[in-house]
């Protein structure tokens, strides 16, 4: 079965800890297993490869209530004249299934793995048991058609209004096969594997024509509307620079041009220098609060060496961001008092900002994560309401330096 | 009484069918009556003018636990050098009541009206009674702190983190004395008076320095963190330019540049020709999905003539403008099928984008309300998660044209 490993040409990402063994579910979309260890390879275990549910190939035509065929109707995205920005409109999405909370309608865990003889089709891994998994999104806001032109067009003619296929791409990554479980209590070496699969996308969708920022992040808690209750996370592949990013470019490159230096590597010396706002560091990580935090609980991310994208990361750096992750979340959900001790489940976000695929402003740019919190207190969530959702104004409810004395008292600095 | 009408300087937004009466609350705060009929300065009834809590002065220096006399701590802002954007900083706002939901703490409604004997103190209206009330927020995010120095400072000492008092106003206008009342019960009449609040306080507060973008709206509903449920609006008025109006300058200025034209008036121009997205208009008004729309329910409201600000609406504009806020609501309260043909209260956010107060590209602005709800159906929220709070990049679960669908079925297109 190594061949497997090595056929799958596992370039840069690829290292003696992690076998990836690639396949297609029935319907022509893209998973990989990323197993923990390569043990795995020579083992009595081999991947189960073969998905057996009888699914139409994705990008079939369908037939109308006439009997005529119709192409498969990809998801458009529109420009928006007043801001400029695309906005993806995912029709496909609006069926898809919900298995936590109060609106849940599906009737069981598609990211679980099979078990044998379960008669539930859903199920998106064809083996009874993974360690990570990666595959394309079933409903996704974006994807590329093969032999879709992707030319814009005009809505209703007007110059005002263009429109193209959302020619991305959506990835969903399982952390664990057990539903119940949280990120925060995976094994570091677990979630080494998680690292490994953002550096493993990153890497090889950069090779994607069309694709301009890859986005791995994580919705963590029903507060913030994850739809699936299982451990997962998601990479989100956009035909475009996202406007956030857009921003953080526009600011990297002008800084760029009147100092000569990099934003993000001078925000880390500042926070560094400064002190105060650091709250966690090990020999290729710093994790700070930064300077004008939005949030109620932000935390920013930087390695130490100047890095453009996850794969970039060496050895060291992959084990070292698996321990700062895992730190990360333990403080986030014993962040809040919950009088009790015990802490709790914190809803966050957890966004990887890096370079864009080709923007000639990439180089001006520097890897970090920004990772937050909408929780305000045990009992409180910060709403986006009218500055926010209306003038992108955000008011924080804090202030940097109180969210950092929380994780000072919560353990020491140093945790390399 | 009526010397309180005139001596109030009414200036453009006064007509014969408001009457305002202001006052100062016990802590200096602005307050004002608006109500909807001047035959109140005729008839028996006057204004109860004084506050009768025993308040201190909102900017008084306090004493710290030694005794020691501290100025009073205005809220700062920080400009994120990431994004560009600027942070106020609201550590007051942590203890503002929460009247509404699950979270509850407050003992009662300070939007009330004050009623006779009545023990608690916490109310903010003087009289017994009011048609529609606005004051300072108690607890502002942003304040003008007579005598402070709005000069920046460096957090650090780095001048990668500008900061400087938040000098900017926050005002909160009560729709109605009942505290059950809905806005789209009210009468159009109420909404007229809401309307004038609207103008009158965009025409004052362009007049204060330092501010630089009036942004009246309205947050509805528990689901997007409303935390007092009386009806009533806001007024934020920063002392900057928010990010989405920034955007929106750029881009129409930018097209102007171009073209000559009015991106805004074009864009409805557009609608108007599309024709599909049209869903209300009236002599003075059209309301209008847009091409691009970005959450599951959104509409736009344009003024037929060119219109920068609030404050130059005529008398039929106000009231073609209540007519229309009206409608809307309803039709925004009806536009979920919950089943038994009742609709529901739908949580929405109704945004007043005005030209900036005097940012040079304001000429090529427009008016336009933006009215957008988080709702998805009669049991989903749109949840602001990984792609729009962390990369500001929304997905819409729908499409513009599905939208206007439903308006249409909800009532003609031509209500004037």
């Amino acid at each position: 079965m190594a061949a497997q490993w090595t056929s799958y040409q596992p370039g840069p990402y690829a290292n003696e800890h992690i076998r990836i063994t690639p396949t297609k579910l029935a319907d022509g979309r893209d998973f990989f297993y990323m197993d923990d260890d390569p043990a795995y390879v020579s083992g009595s275990k081999t991947r189960e490869l073969k998905d057996p549910r009888p699914l139409d190939y994705r990008f079939a035509p369908h037939m109308d209530a006439d009997g005529h065929e119709l192409p498969y109707a990809a998801p458009m995205m529109r420009r928006d004249p007043l801001t400029g920005d695309w906005i993806p409109m995912a029709t496909a999405r609006m069926n898809r299934p919900i298995t936590a909370g109060p609106g849940a309608t599906a009737t069981g865990n598609p990211l679980a793995a099979r078990k044998p003889g379960d008669p539930y089709q859903d199920g998106e891994v064809p083996d009874s048991d993974y360690d990570v998994v990666i595959f394309e999104n079933r409903f996704p806001s974006m994807v590329q058609v093969p032999g879709q032109s992707g030319e814009p067009t005009l809505v209703d003619g007007n110059p005002l209004w263009e429109q193209k296929p959302a020619a991305g791409r959506c990835e969903v990554i399982c952390f664990d096969p057990d539903e119940q479980g949280l990120p925060a209590d995976l094994p570091v070496s677990r979630l080494r594997t998680v690292v490994e699969a953002w550096a493993f996308r990153t890497a090889e969708i950069s090779q994607m024509e069309g694709i301009e920022q890859i986005f791995p992040f994580e919705n963590h808690g029903q507060e913030i509307g994850v739809s699936l209750a299982h451990p997962h996370g998601q990479v989100y592949c956009y035909p475009f620079i996202p406007p956030k990013m857009e921003q953080e470019l526009r600011q990297s490159h002008a800084y760029h041009e009147r100092t000569g230096g990099n934003l993000l590597k001078d925000i880390m010396e500042g926070e560094l220098a400064a002190g105060e706002r650091v709250v966690m560091r090990n020999a290729s990580w710093i994790a700070y609060v930064p300077a004008a935090a939005r949030w109620p609980l932000e935390v920013h991310v930087a390695p130490v060496r100047d890095l453009l994208t996850l794969d970039q990361l060496n050895d060291q750096e992959r084990w070292d961001l698996a321990q700062m992750y895992s730190a990360l979340l333990k403080r986030g959900n014993a962040f809040f008092d919950t009088g009790d001790g015990r802490g709790m489940d914190l809803p966050y976000i957890a966004a990887w900002h890096q370079a864009p695929v080709r923007d000639p402003r990439r180089a001006n740019y520097r890897l970090n994560l920004q990772f937050f919190s909408f929780r305000r207190s045990p009992n409180k969530i910060k709403y986006l309401a009218g500055s926010e959702s209306g003038m992108a104004a955000w008011v924080s409810d804090t202030t940097p330096e109180l969210i950092a004395q929380r994780f000072h008292e919560l353990g020491a600095v140093d945790i390399g």
